[in-house]
């Protein structure tokens, strides 16, 4: 048993408490949480871990994002071009081994920014499994589905069935895997209802993308008669116990209202609907109405980095111009959407997102002593969580600890090399482009023919 | 006589040239430039300094910034509470030893990220140009000054022109004392025509706000008649050789235009812009109509850190965004804002802002063996400028240069110790918060009284 002590505990509960000279009682959970000097009394065996300069918080949630490696290879693209020529032709020519390295390094990458808890839609993701087996951080895997003809080279539910026979409740449950869908565009009505049967049989998630585009919108209307959300229900998605929507730009009212009634969970992605110039999402509105909004980081290839810190402040900043209302995206609303409000757009919230007893020992220290958080104050000015969301970077993270086992000590992984992973990352990426070099070659009249709904 | 040499020069010169395995001879400024092969043979004497892992690129140049450090302490609020309650209360109990340990931490804080050049209009400026002195970084100094019975707790004309006598060309020409106007509403028109010939008689700058809200536009519009641009063109101001606008949210096209004639230069602030909820300048037009924009933080008030990368990001979104067009915010282009054309913005386009022979020596040290810069393609999918511009963040920057002189070496600053300045700012902060409060119980009527033009 070990007490964990700073100068600041973030706890995130219920009342955004923060105990000033705080500690955190660990025996593989969270045991206890309050002033350091009633802790020693209570716990006097246990042994005191002392962090002297820094801000003990949950580790981040991040909602939403995709391994890859395609990180600043294909930019500055409409939406149809960047599919048709980068992102499609580079699902053709994945392989499982690269896929697996991609988990290593966006994992990698996020818990030495702070994030314990990924949301993956990827490929192949026993090796993403692997990934975070032995990096040690907690991973939602769902896979990239495809059931229908147009799409045959993604995922398919015989293999996301295989993913949860394999993995379901592994790494002391870290590992769980979902059913997935990359878009309701990619999967036949049979599909549709293959899904969440599945969902329903095993009890577990589904995520999708959601209203991401204006032309999205448009494309479910002809098909459907309805907006996006409408028409998952009507397909029965909403009826299922945890379902998570990506980014939720282009929602009206009854949507919202919808989704709140019905606990749908939604991730956040403001870098990535900015860079895909896809809009900017009413979570004003729906933290309003009552919906779970998490924060997601996207992709790679999006964003493109995985700092869950620099996803927070442009949250922030998003609601503020959305709202044209500087007193928009509050902070604290903000630390809530990466931590305890993300736990719940997953349906963990009674397991991770805050420093409670009885939760998991998901738990980062992030210093305090840097010159973006300075000064700091006490009292009526207060200032603490305001540098966190926005001043504070990835790089302030000295120390990561993950179902009470740490993950990043003095801002190196202790599971893995970071080189040693950027180096194999290098040559799959290399190999990866030249494989999909020749494919498009070969196939300049398919990449061509491709129908898209936006333009 | 010394050659830098890295994997890569980005020397951001007219065609964005990125010379592999490159190098820079520096003898106080540049004098060559070239492959590090070419180089050692043309100056066999030179001593080598390698990176091995690093690209080098010009020294960023912080085109608007206010030393401060409200940090967090004044957020959330509506411009009106912002500035009644917080930011004015704040000037009138300033003191000089406040504003000196204010400006050496935020040139510390910025120069540790990579910015070399600053433009800070700030108070006491005497103690800021000590502390750029020392630090070793460039300042473009520009005092608040109000000129108005309404305003009169600010820099003034005189103390602006006292600080010209001290300091022009001091330090090497590092420090460029300017002519500041805090905005137009601020000054009477006598004394826009004394600001006006101060910066012909000493032939400096003059920087001010312009068009940052829409309350301000309207108010122009009530009191001249006129859009803010052809305001102050009205008065004069377009006609000085340097004149730097900060903001410039809401433009017209014929304002855009006529700033592209007249050479005014532009700095742009995204974030700041986000966060108070400005709105979102119209940089794409104005790049296209060749009006020279350079990149600012504003202050650590607004924003709430000083870190140009991520600037850099904020600004390639916001373009996104604002276009609807992710071919916007081209990351060639955002580079380009955070050095040669801020450069040009502040009329030293011919000294900074690029790696070129003849130059200034301000160059940085950026790490590209960090997960977010992998992986690094060469050939097709170059991507290092997008990795610049969207994963790299300030942490990154190992090692920066300014004037020949070595300011941070391994992360740390050489001149100063950045833990003793924090000390001193929390006790400066504190005290001053004190002293504020004090000012605030003994003239509530004061603060209650103030007329402003927004809501």
């Amino acid at each position: 048993m070990k007490i964990y002590s700073a100068p600041f505990v973030l706890t995130m509960n219920e009342s955004n408490e923060v105990i000033e000279s705080g500690g955190i009682v660990v025996d593989q959970n969270i045991i206890d949480v309050g002033s350091t000097d009633s802790l020693k009394q209570h716990y006097p065996d246990a042994e005191i871990i002392s962090f002297d300069n820094h801000v003990l918080m949950p580790g981040l949630i991040n909602t939403h994002m995709h391994s890859g490696f395609l990180r600043g290879t294909a930019e500055g693209l409409k939406l149809w071009d960047w599919l048709r020529l980068f992102i499609d032709p580079m699902h053709r020519v994945l392989q499982p081994k690269d896929a697996e390295i991609a988990s290593w390094l966006c994992y990698g990458e996020g818990i030495l920014s702070g994030t314990t808890t990924f949301v993956d839609m990827w490929r192949f993701l026993d090796g993403s499994a692997r990934a975070a087996e032995q990096l040690g951080n907690r991973a939602v895997l769902v896979p990239y589905v495809g059931e229908h003809p147009d799409y045959n080279y993604f995922e398919t539910l015989d293999t996301n069935e295989a993913l949860i026979d394999n993995w379901l409740g592994k790494a002391n449950g870290r590992i769980m895997p979902w059913v997935g869908m990359e878009h309701l565009f990619y999967f036949t009505e049979d599909a549709c209802k293959r899904a969440i049967d599945m969902a329903n049989r095993y009890r577990v998630g589904l995520h999708t993308h959601v209203g991401e585009s204006q032309a999205e919108v448009r494309e479910i209307a002809q098909r459907y008669g309805l907006r996006p959300v409408h028409a998952m229900d009507k397909l029965g998605f909403l009826d299922l116990d945890t379902v998570l929507f990506a980014h939720c730009v282009w929602l009206d009212e009854a949507e919202i209202s919808l989704m709140a009634n019905r606990s749908i969970g939604v991730a956040h992605n403001p870098t990535s609907n900015l860079k895909l110039a896809s809009g900017i999402a009413p979570v004003t509105r729906m933290l309003k109405a009552g919906v779970h909004v998490g924060i997601g980081c996207d992709g790679e290839k999006e964003n493109n980095n995985l700092d869950l810190f620099e996803e927070m402040k442009f949250a922030g900043l998003v609601a503020k111009h959305r709202e044209t209302d500087a007193t928009a995206g509050d902070a604290w609303d903000v630390l809530r959407m990466a931590t305890i409000d993300g736990s719940r757009a997953i349906g963990l919230g009674d397991e991770i997102g805050s420093i409670e007893a009885g939760k998991k020992a998901d738990i980062i220290a992030v210093r305090t002593d840097t010159p973006r958080t300075t000064p700091l104050m006490k009292g009526d000015l207060f200032n603490l969580h305001y540098n966190l969301v926005y001043a504070v970077q990835g790089g302030d993270v000295d120390w990561v600890m993950c179902d009470g086992n740490e993950l990043v000590r003095d801002k190196k992984l202790t599971n893995a090399n970071m080189d040693d992973i950027r180096h194999e990352v290098q040559n799959c990426a290399e190999q990866l482009f030249e494989r999909r070099a020749d494919w498009l070659n070969r196939n300049q009249q398919e990449v061509d023919n491709v129908q898209f709904s936006d333009d």
